[in-house]
């Protein structure tokens, strides 16, 4: 039986405070759980500067590669937010005032008793052609391009809005996960591990080392679409660990 | 006059558990804030998974980009651990065991009483030419391949590295930061501030908006590598945050 492979996503981070060290990136994790829970894999995320074209390229390029491309940040109202303008570009296409999008800002201004300047209106330029991504937190919306799904950079926003796409996603087979917690070093799991590896190619394993209470332990993650494989697999690593006295713990992940 | 462009450099972070949201990245805003203080100017940061033919291509697409790229992860003992392999792949030589490498790594498992086994060995393989990084906190170096450093995942591992990595990093002038809070909405400040944006082309400007105690404000972030500069537009982004009401503070960041 010849797995279906899953859909494949990348994140483009836009925001020279992340690379300045300024911001802590609170989004990529969020968005890598999110697209694991609807089967869709992850493969590549970059984190890039506010730069036209670093931006342009780095969408065209991805969204050539990977069936849907996420970006976060840039679609606010000031001159630093050029993401709209750049994806417009990376689609040869205009950039224009979209008038859903015009309302939903002019009603929220209204609501708030603020003024529906120039600013505020530059959230209503979209590329001609794109979908809105409501955003329930802050009216002024994202947009979907192609594959390419257009997010703000507030956690809170950018949260609400990935919960907008997931009707537009088709994703794929859910990749289960369990953790095999050993209280071993990783250079004595090692060599046990890659031959269960080698006996399960279609189970991936990963082994990521800790130190806790004074006591050196592994986590053996072990991921794979097919329940039944990932059970033998569980059970044969617990087996393993049993054996070189590392008390194994069973954990779903 | 002419300002000499700063170094550049790339982040690669390596580790399918970082796409599969199971972890979350701890490094990036390190070496982020690292480099910002050396004069480094972090251009990209990619995460990667741990594949040979995404690592090998990342790493030759980078180096070639940018002065210097940063590797973290994938250097333990466990057979998921390759980008070792993929460095010397990337370089086009050969892996090879380097005798200092498997001294110190012998010399800790001698002091820890545990066994010099062939998965402990496969961290002293380098690729050929490479020079070795100190680990202080589990002996297993890191190590440089031309533009390359090639740094430990487990965060505290890494940033030992990272500290051994600076004296081999040729710095640029730094670049000085100053934030102005302003209790304004960015819809209010995003005008001003882009007329404030062209008259000082060379004092990058960032706009960040938050949420805290009921009121909306927006952090103003001024970089440049000219103090006076930065002086100027700092006093004149105060005053335009003073005349809309916005009670500005001044603070470094």
């Amino acid at each position: 039986m010849e797995t279906k492979k899953p859909p494949t996503a990348c994140v483009l981070i836009i925001g020279n405070e992340i690379l300045s060290g300024r911001t802590q990136d609170a989004n990529l994790n969020f968005l890598a759980t999110g697209l694991t829970n609807l089967g869709i894999q992850l493969v590549e995320a970059r984190v890039i500067a506010d730069v036209e074209s670093a931006i342009v390229s780095a969408v065209n390029g991805c969204r050539e590669l990977y069936d849907y491309v996420f970006t976060t940040g840039g679609i606010g109202p000031t001159h630093d937010d050029i993401t709209a303008e750049c994806i417009a570009k990376a689609f040869g296409v205009k950039l224009e005032q979209n008038s859903v999008a015009r309302d939903l800002i002019a009603k929220l201004c209204e609501r708030n008793g603020i003024e529906l300047n120039a600013a505020r209106l530059r959230m209503a330029n979209v590329p001609a052609g794109a979908r809105l991504i409501e955003n329930s937190v802050s009216a002024a919306p994202g947009f979907q391009m192609g594959n390419v799904f257009v997010l703000a950079g507030v956690p809170k926003i950018m949260r609400d809005m990935f919960g907008g796409c997931k009707s537009e996603l088709a994703g794929g087979v859910l990749v289960q996960s369990q953790t095999v917690v050993a209280y071993l070093p990783e250079g004595i799991v090692a060599e046990p591990l890659r031959a269960l590896q080698e006996r399960f190619p279609d189970v991936e394993m990963g082994s990521y080392p800790f130190y806790e209470g004074g006591r050196f332990g592994t986590n053996l993650v072990l991921r794979s679409t097919d329940r039944t494989l990932l059970s033998q697999a569980c059970t044969d690593i617990s087996s393993m660990v049993e054996g070189l006295g590392g008390e194994p713990q069973v954990e779903p992940s």
